[in-house]
């Protein structure tokens, strides 16, 4: 016999779910960062993984990697690495490369301008960001287009609403319309105005970096003397794969670590295009770029926090380009996150796809990438909600049905407790055989927040969903969007803060704001 | 700084990326059950699982479970159990009881027809079953309607056709119009003739279980009298929850044991309805029903062929209905796969949904589900591909969708080698710092078969993607259904074997089929 469920399925009154989208942001769970204290999935044996260590060793000892800084070379070099001939490359010895790495921290916080936004990074905390960096946005009545300072308002304030979102992870949508030169003013400062969670700074020029931090310090309340006593925000730094640190994400891991801001290291290693075809030698190379990332950081300031981050994928082999959420996408993020361990460094990973809609495949290959991210021990779970096409646009609808994703993993990740209460055996035997639970005093106790309840997902039957009109889960995502922007209220910020904030970006745009390198 | 995609994501031409679903098939993965070599993932602790353990003994011995089969109640009163003085109550010593569950074997094969397509059930082996027994179907073309031999069919050819879908776990569809007393005849002749795949049998009423035995022993050739020396079948066995064994279920059980065919056995308990509102107390009496009809297949004949089945999901707190692919749903499959390796049984869970529609939220609550199943060591994984609307429809393209994801997850678990080929050392020297990997030797011996290739995921950019039409990924799927289906061959059954099965189906459905209990 199958289970049936034509039979439970029409056993209550479906009235309550009527109007279910005007109210889905009352549905939403509460702010909290979840905590994983499941095991963590460990695919490679602990030999593997010490091979792998091993090679990026040998990677950083006897090949080197490029760094293209004058006055990061020069910090190498005072921390005993070897420049080589070209005058670029920099080799480290193993044993000077390992003591710098242990000295980062494996957890630390980060302080929100809302202490109640601050996160812990590490540990077994789990900490979603927003996506960043795509050139276009995408909604179902606006279709597809270059992002706005419009489209990123209104993606900071879908990011505030959302509780299951605890970061902003840059910019939502690139602001294109805005120039270059002072982008950054614009977009930093409305992200600390129209959001109170930890937001993160970009160090594409070192001027870039040095403003958003000003911003950041300012909407924070935190003296100009008193910035490096406390962790406000962090940066993504990419290396410049193969074997390169460029010289303004070097820099910028350099200026970040002496403030004691955070860097998270992300190599982007893509299989068969920046790296070795085969995974495994991709993620040797990952770690090698990430290991010399993390160094210089330690270098800078021993004990700056530092986050290892991961992005080894594989390219399309029809195109060449990459591809995201694939099988061998789930595993390299399973293996670097024993690497993080290995390391007692917190770990970065991502919800990514390759889809071009918010559809079947962008959920699919999210869920792979974000089941890999979860049992691999993830602490900053980046792009975790928006992102589409490989991280070209930014989907408000994806955004909802992502936040929808987050609040299943930060409820799978609430531990059942196994107690006479929990296993209800007296319940079971008043209820007896044959009989139903609904009316049971132990059910009756528990009912209305027994169970995950969803913002998104309908849950109808399918007659009750056609008589509704049938909407489809794109329209359903679009109506909540809709819902939290109506309802968005902008977090209070200290009059003085606000207008020193004014100020400084009045007098940083006169300036000319900062040029394009 | 981002991952920066686009550069690399317009990397080489996508001229190959053309006409993709016109070969998606020539695509596929070969034929293999895949093996989950990767540690599980134990979300409860021993102790826990010991308490659940000890929690449903207490039940059998202290509650008992109602058997409402003379025949059955009577074998089980052979093997030491208590019948109530209500007359159909049973139960169980806890010794007696382990010591019937230690005879089932920890793994089994199950011979196809074609003995290329026998599938090993258990050990580390996964076995990928078709959803079985929606009423409704659905496809773009046609709609939602009852299912008909037609549809009926057309699953059997997709099945047959797809490599990933290693067994026929039902019927993907109820041939609705076929009268119920011959239906069973009509719809197994069918299936064994269609497919070469393994077969699963209903044990709605014995006679249609016997008649289902027979046509599945005349297609794999089996004398009548070496049936009982080769498992060729299984059927699925839901309990009537809470704490019954109906006639139909139980009888069935011992019959299949009997004649050395296996059982699955699966309570569809469903915390907050016909078990406690509790995860945990849902499990314990999962566990408790799993395990009386465990003893019965063992009494009936020791070492029977086995499997311990796990369904326990939660309802919709809206409507009392069952949700599927939940969190709590997650948990449970995870629970109930340590208790499964607790009895050193093979475990089944499933990839199953609450969706009305193939949209997000069927991917990600079927990945949801799936992802706890891989992780939770899952053996048989039933309603693998077309399960939609909580069970209660077949869509064609979710089943396409599915064979991705089935096939996905078949490259995941092919796990990574580590050693100087992989490691790519001399790759990575090569190529140096600023280079790539395109041209390198060690990416031009290993390109073509180095990562997945997906079936029906679409990973143009968008750009080529609205340019080709923009299709959508119903779309995509509903050509890849009638491409598989024009593809498909029927394959051979032996002449003799063909006339012998026509026969009995003949003389069966003359003597007026199995008539409706």
């Amino acid at each position: 016999m199958d289970e049936a469920p034509a039979t439970a399925k029409h056993g209550r009154s479906e009235r309550r779910a009527r109007g279910r989208t005007d109210r889905a942001l009352d549905r939403q769970m509460p702010w909290r960062q979840p905590v994983n204290s499941y095991p963590l999935l460990d695919i490679l044996s602990a030999d593997a993984v010490e091979a792998i260590h091993t090679a990026s060793l040998d990677i950083l000892e006897r090949i080197g990697i490029s760094v293209l800084s004058d006055s990061v070379r020069e910090l190498c070099r005072r921390h005993d690495a070897e420049i080589m001939p070209d005058g670029v490359r920099v080799r480290f010895d193993r044993a000077m490369l390992m003591a710098a790495i242990a000295t980062a921290p494996p957890a630390f916080t980060v302080r929100a301008r809302n202490p109640a936004r601050s996160l812990r990074i590490g540990d077994r905390h789990l900490a979603f960001a927003t996506v960043s960096g795509p050139p276009n946005c995408s909604d179902a009545a606006g279709g597809r287009r270059g992002g706005t300072m419009r489209d990123y308002e209104k993606f900071l304030r879908l990011a505030q609403m959302f509780n299951v979102v605890h970061t902003i992870g840059g910019y939502p949508v690139e602001p294109l319309e805005v120039p270059v030169p002072v982008r950054h003013l614009q977009a930093m400062s409305s992200m600390v105005r129209l959001t109170d969670k930890v937001p993160r700074v970009y160090c594409h020029t070192p001027q870039r970096a040095r403003d958003a931090l000003e911003i950041i310090r300012i909407a924070a309340g935190v003296p100009a003397e008193d910035l490096d006593k406390q962790t406000i925000t962090y940066a993504h730094i990419n290396t410049n794969s193969p074997l390169q640190l460029d010289k303004a994400m070097v820099e910028g891991i350099a200026l970040m670590a002496k403030l004691n801001q955070a860097t998270v290291i992300t190599p982007f290693t893509l299989a068969g295009a920046m790296a070795p075809v085969t995974l495994i030698g991709a993620i040797a190379q990952q770690n090698a770029e990430a290991l010399a990332g993390i160094a210089v950081s330690q270098f800078s300031r021993p004990g700056a926090p530092v986050v290892y981050g991961a992005f080894t994928t594989n390219v399309n082999m029809k195109s060449g380009a990459p591809a995201f959420g694939t099988p061998e996408y789930a595993k390299a993020a399973l293996i670097s996150g024993q690497l993080a361990r290995r390391y007692r460094l917190p770990f970065r990973s991502s919800n990514i796809n390759t889809a071009n809609a918010p559809d079947a495949q962008s959920a699919y290959e999210g869920m792979m990438s974000t089941w890999s991210a979860i049992t691999g021990g993830v602490n900053l779970l980046h792009h975790a909600a928006g992102w589409l096409e490989g991280g070209l646009c930014a989907s408000f609808e994806k955004f909802v049905m992502d936040a929808e994703m987050l609040q299943m993993f930060a409820s799978f990740l609430q531990p059942e407790t196994v107690d006479a209460e929990s296993l209800g055996l007296d319940a079971i035997e008043e209820v007896g055989p044959g009989g139903h639970f609904f009316a049971s005093p132990h059910t009756l106790a528990r009912y209305e927040t027994a169970f995950y309840a969803p913002l998104l997902s309908d849950w109808r039957t399918y007659g009750n969903w056609q008589a509704a009109g049938g909407g489809d889960i794109v329209q359903r995502a679009a109506g909540i969007v809709e819902q939290a922007v109506a309802a968005y209220e902008e977090p209070a910020l200290e009059p003085a803060r606000a207008e020193e904030l004014a100020a400084f970006v009045a007098r940083r745009t006169e300036a000319g704001g900062a040029p394009v390198n």
